[in-house]
């Protein structure tokens, strides 16, 4: 890889942690750029016409273009290594859970962490309110699902770690935040467990 | 291919046809099995414990192992096809807009689309209710833009129709359902009558 790369990024956020983690595994070099959220600092006239128009991080840098979406970027960081399957329906299966991750699982979990740790729920308005019943049970639902798809096995795609297993730890590892309780989903904590112990594992706050 | 290639499917749902849509393109034969979505054909134990155990489709069938999940679905059949751009930029750029779609369009067009053609909007609840409004503004923020990138490109990635034209082509040229007025963007217009007119090309009915 010849051209540098710059995340752009809010740390704490579990999409940008997935192309930090990636890139840690795999000893890839990563420069860090942060932005503050909560100040709109990534819906500047600036950044939408450079950086992503959809108003969001990550954004993965590569010499003077760009690639937002954290799955997107995650897997551009990880192109042809070990963490990217070469048989071909593994290879979609890991796309598969990488998609169902934004889907199914990310809208719920992360946004409820979201709401309850940063905008706080005193400030939600009446729409989030709302949401916030569906979400929890959506979200416990995804982790039910995982929690049964690990049933005998080390990792989500094949024998080894790879992105599909980045991308779901991101956000599951912290669902605690969003007072998710993972001891009722022991084989989703052993994996957990599992990951951390990956040579080059980096802590979100790291 | 020596695998043959099934799609459990719902016909009328955007996500499904992009994987008939991509097969199309490309010529690959595909076996289609129909479900009742309303019956909740897809929720059975049988589907739930086989096809996809988060009940929904489309699901493609390779052998006897499953591929839940559109985009997935639809780059197993793209694999190795002129569809996937083989420069690691363009290939991480059409997952982009492939995210991009399942978490910024599918969610608010394609819903919209359902709550107002399949359910009725007399029959909503509540929850559904209130979210109308910001789907919509979320809706056409989308279309914007999409619009706005293809201002002077005939693609979304690269010189050439790939994989993420067929996934943002499936719900964007039926959001007239939902009552979006394609009329406002342009560039989406054109871009639709260029897949249309593609070799191969099926429409969503057939």
């Amino acid at each position: 890889m010849t051209e540098k790369l710059v995340l752009h990024e809010f740390a704490l956020s579990g999409n940008c942690y997935k192309v930090r983690l990636t890139a840690a595994l795999l000893g890839i070099p990563l420069e860090r750029r942060e932005y503050d959220l909560m100040t709109g600092e990534t819906r500047t006239p600036e950044f939408l016409s450079t950086v992503n128009s959809n108003g969001r991080v990550p954004v993965l840098q590569v010499g003077d273009r760009f690639i937002p979406e954290s799955n997107a970027a995650a897997y551009y960081v990880a192109d042809s290594s070990r963490l990217i399957p070469t048989d071909r329906f593994d290879h979609a299966d890991m796309l598969r859970w990488m998609s169902w991750e934004q889907y199914s699982h990310e809208p719920n979990i992360a946004t409820l962490r979201f709401w309850m740790g940063w905008l706080g729920e005193a400030n939600l308005n009446e729409l989030q309110r709302s949401q916030m019943g569906p979400k929890r049970e959506a979200g416990n639902a995804a982790l039910k699902l995982m929690d049964d798809h690990l049933k005998g096995r080390d990792w989500f795609v094949g024998g080894e770690i790879g992105l599909a297993d980045i991308c779901l730890f991101a956000y599951t590892h912290v669902a605690g935040d969003a007072d998710f309780g993972l001891n009722a989903f022991p084989n989703v904590a052993a994996w957990i467990e599992r990951v951390t112990r990956e040579p080059g594992f980096i802590p979100m706050e790291a």
